[in-house]
């Protein structure tokens, strides 16, 4: 497999799981994550239980606190492959009406994921969501970000 | 380069990383970082540019916020290697005491480190470093978190 060959395969399975998230698939999101993933979230705690996080029904739980479906867009992408393992980082923006809400927000945060090949397709196995905070003594997080 | 030959280096550089960290020596951190460097970091904003990260003074400034040297030690390293390009997750603890606080502070926070090695020597190409946030409706950022 050419290193080019691997950063489309990469890339679509980026655009994949975006697209799974507007279409609220969480069924498609899980699949492409590995068996042992190790799961940094925007939410605690630090690290998650990778059976936690293949868990569609989780994912299904927090995408049911929104009304209506989520937007999600991958920005500044970058993708480096070396045999069967990749990494990749992105800024991504989630916009979503919280469920109750008048008011849709807007989340622009950081996004890493390491892929490995399992001799058949590429699976995450460690997906890093963040933001920054504020180290001006109110430690908040930096939600009002954009590239 | 076997994948455990490259493991052991990558491991090592890790620990030379934090060992750098807790002797204050900026010049020896960011002489591994790769020229393209990729850095999500604890604050704002959310990607840094490159030359700013590999600028030891920027390091030097923020490490001279502290009185005394800044411990830290990383925990739950997870190394994966393909050819050239490697992946690391781990959960990192930085203590130390801001200068004119009477108090030393411990924050847990969690790292990705992804590598390229060059030809010579592995370089940190990617760099992501957060704490999670609550989303309790108070949007702090989780500093009180532990493994």
């Amino acid at each position: 497999m050419t290193s080019t060959i691997a950063q489309d395969e990469i890339r679509t399975l980026i655009e994949d799981q975006a697209a799974a998230m507007r279409a609220g698939d969480a069924d498609a999101v899980v699949a492409r994550y590995a068996p042992e993933i190790v799961a940094f979230t925007l939410a605690p705690p630090l690290a998650h239980d990778p059976a936690e996080m293949r868990d569609p029904d989780a994912l299904r739980g927090w995408l049911a606190g929104f009304a209506g479906p989520v937007d999600y867009e991958i920005r500044d992408l970058r993708i480096t492959v070396g045999g069967d393992v990749a990494f990749c980082s992105s800024l991504n923006r989630l916009s979503a009406v919280p469920a109750g809400s008048p008011e849709p927000f807007t989340l622009w945060f950081r996004s890493t994921v390491c892929l490995r090949h399992d001799g058949d397709r590429w699976l995450i196995a460690h997906q890093h969501q963040s933001t920054p905070f504020y180290m001006d003594g109110s430690f908040a997080a930096a939600l009002d970000l954009e590239p």
